[in-house]
């Protein structure tokens, strides 16, 4: 007899099948109990029958309560009624563990308590769905990467020296030197793509921010592809291919999450190339019309993020933003070098940024005066000025923010549901 | 015309192509330049005749030195005896930038040169080669774990206690409390396989341990799988699947970069189920035989695993070690509970552990004891047997330290040439 996943049950119609896993629900009707038992993988209902097991097993199938452990074995039939469409015959049961009043009831508890909870709950079926989900974007996401010939290079989370300046960093001694947590990969990119070509790296990021967001994690996730010889324009058709094969491939794998999320898909349907594009000028033209009090060379936070999105029905590039907001390395638009060659993509449902990308500056004297410019130690960038200097191409990368194109993709309000245990700024437990 | 990667270049026969990247090697033969071109993803010879290019084009080829960065266009043709099997007749050429004085020539070059120059050293054939196999062991042992049903889950690196003691942990200030760099996300997935089934974690982990060793780098990767309602000797034979899967990959898609290695193959094909297993009691015995004075409950090192690992063409798996010297957390023998349901999967070779594995206590009261007798922080494990006291399981898991992987995969003698930037006990630049 196999043992069995839920999610497989399909292939094993009218057969006999083991299945272990935990009591999500319990309902009784006279001589029969129905068992709906989740394995992590879906959830099926199982018929325990007054008929076929004995006294002893039917009556602890009764006292079966939430989160209980067991394993049944019996005989798939299909059943459209039932959740899944298939149900189970039990003809016998096996039982680990009966669950003693498990905190996490189906009434409703605050956020606090449940994230204090956090360990257990990510056992429903609300935060077990997003995490699946998160599973599948990475999935895609290196599947997409790894087919158009690019190789993962694991960047360092340890580093000398910052990406973008050192107060957001969490700091660490490294046997009597000062280290720091990365915020970004890039960097070190910049020199794997001048040894492999197309490289990316998929890894934890740390922020060090005393803010209290629902779009802010202290610790997050960072897919950062980066490519010798591409410029902007390919780097951002190479984005936008990528977003549109993750939407697609979360849309066809993973209904049955998004179903128990309640996300209308809708919007996602539409998520195909191309993406509406428009400069950081326009974006401030269409801001001050709308009312926002904002002038040429201010940044942009959530709430215009937000007014932009919601003016497209899909995710939307906004470029050539001043040199001033943004980091030292992006390349400078040879019309007007006051603006740089970069893109945010913001997504659509007025969620914010989930990429930031940009073409990086290939001169080694142009990088350098940035360098200065910017007050970074010219020392502690020696390698990176090296890249300019022995065999320099124009290249182009970007990192997407993992959490926030879960929060998206899932329609969640709040990011510490996108990963299985949030870091924030009053959380560190569990 | 297409732009093409040079190991794509067999589907583009007799077609113009265009090429980008860094030049490896020129040798000239009167009216002929023979230019052998990398772009990371292989070689190529690409021919420039003076018959065909201008004066200016033919003489520029001729200035080119080892690293200027370039794009070549012209016809793939067939020629058995050039690497790769193609070679390019150029028809122009375009020069992004002449490389002067690269540092790392042909010529031998001391290991603190080269590690100094990573950023570089990561260019030649012999790292680019090992990061290309990495990719493809990390793209390996995903695709074998999604295939049977495991999802990702990213554990957190940020961790207010220790899986294993606080000793040898990299320390922050978390806002005000301490905090940990994680050794491992195995108590987190204990969490995770309650609530999805299977899962893994594949991510960053961090030793501050003051040893110089050939072995051990202060930030490495970990696979770890942890599998609800699996014990023991389930345990260890996905670990074979897995390994066996690893190993078939690497010697189908990566025997162009074994080849640079130089890399005696052998061994890894006898890489086959099932791999020999002895008990840690047996081991000892064998040691001794060898002459090694060694007594039972003993630790191995790396001689005594180099020495049972020269004992067999396969890894091979240690079980049964003393409670003593494992963990806090797995689970004691039922027949002798002195001894735990563990295993070390040491590599063929002479190469030492790349795998530690084992069932988990799933009994409540067992396991608070065993914190106890650990004098470890009950209050600080309350979730974690948590997961003991609402619907526990059997469950089982293990963790694959990617480096010593590689390492012994490619057939290194350092395992500072597995990653792009090694962190090294008095290394963390560049």
């Amino acid at each position: 007899m196999s043992k069995v996943m839920i999610k497989d049950l399909g292939s094993f119609m009218e057969k006999k099948v083991k299945v272990s896993g935990w009591l999500y629900n319990r309902t009784s009707k006279g001589k029969l109990i129905f068992l709906l038992i989740r394995d992590g993988s879906a959830l099926v209902q199982a018929i325990v029958s007054r008929q076929t097991l004995s006294e002893e097993q039917f009556n602890l199938a009764d006292k079966l309560t939430q989160e209980s452990s067991l394993e049944i074995m019996g005989v798939v039939r299909e059943d459209n009624r039932a959740v899944g469409g298939y149900e189970i015959e039990v003809e016998s049961l096996k039982v680990f563990q009966i669950c003693d009043s498990y905190p996490i009831s189906p009434k409703e508890h605050g956020v606090e308590f449940l994230t204090f909870h956090q360990h257990l709950w990510i056992r429903s079926q609300h935060i077990s769905s997003i995490l699946k989900i998160r599973a599948e974007i990475i999935s895609a996401a290196r599947n997409f990467l790894n087919s158009q010939g690019f190789y993962q290079v694991d960047t360092p989370i340890l580093t000398p020296s910052a990406c973008e300046g050192t107060s957001t960093l969490f700091k660490i001694d490294y046997f009597g030197e000062p280290a720091y947590l990365a915020q970004s990969g890039q960097l070190y990119n910049e020199a794997n793509c001048m040894a492999l070509g197309k490289v990316y790296t998929f890894g934890p990021t740390f922020r060090a921010e005393k803010s209290r967001t629902k779009r802010h994690l202290m610790e997050f996730w960072m897919l950062e592809p980066e490519m010798a010889f591409v410029e902007q324009e390919e780097n951002m058709s190479i984005q936008e291919e990528l977003i549109c094969f993750i939407v697609s491939s979360v849309l066809k794998k993973c209904s049955n999450e998004l179903t128990t999320l309640k996300r209308d898909v809708s919007f996602l349907k539409k998520v195909q190339p191309p993406f509406p594009r428009l400069t950081y000028s326009r974006a401030v033209e269409l801001l001050r019309e709308k009312g926002f009090d904002i002038k040429w060379g201010d940044d942009f936070g959530a709430p215009q993020e937000t007014a932009i999105s919601s003016l497209h029905e899909k995710p939307v590039f906004i470029t050539h933003y001043p040199a001033t907001i943004k980091a030292f390395y992006m390349q400078p638009d040879i019309d007007n070098p006051e603006l740089v060659l970069c893109a945010d993509l913001i997504a659509s449902e007025g969620y914010g940024e989930i990429i930031g990308g940009s073409q990086r500056i290939h001169d080694y004297n142009l990088l350098k005066k940035k360098i200065n410019e910017h007050n970074l130690p010219e020392e502690a960038y020696q390698w990176y000025l090296d890249l300019r200097k022995y065999g320099s191409v124009p290249h182009s990368g970007f990192g997407l923010g993992l959490e926030r194109t879960v929060s998206w993709i899932c329609g969640l309000s709040h990011i510490r549901e996108t990963i299985a245990f949030p870091r924030m700024l009053d959380k560190i437990y569990p």
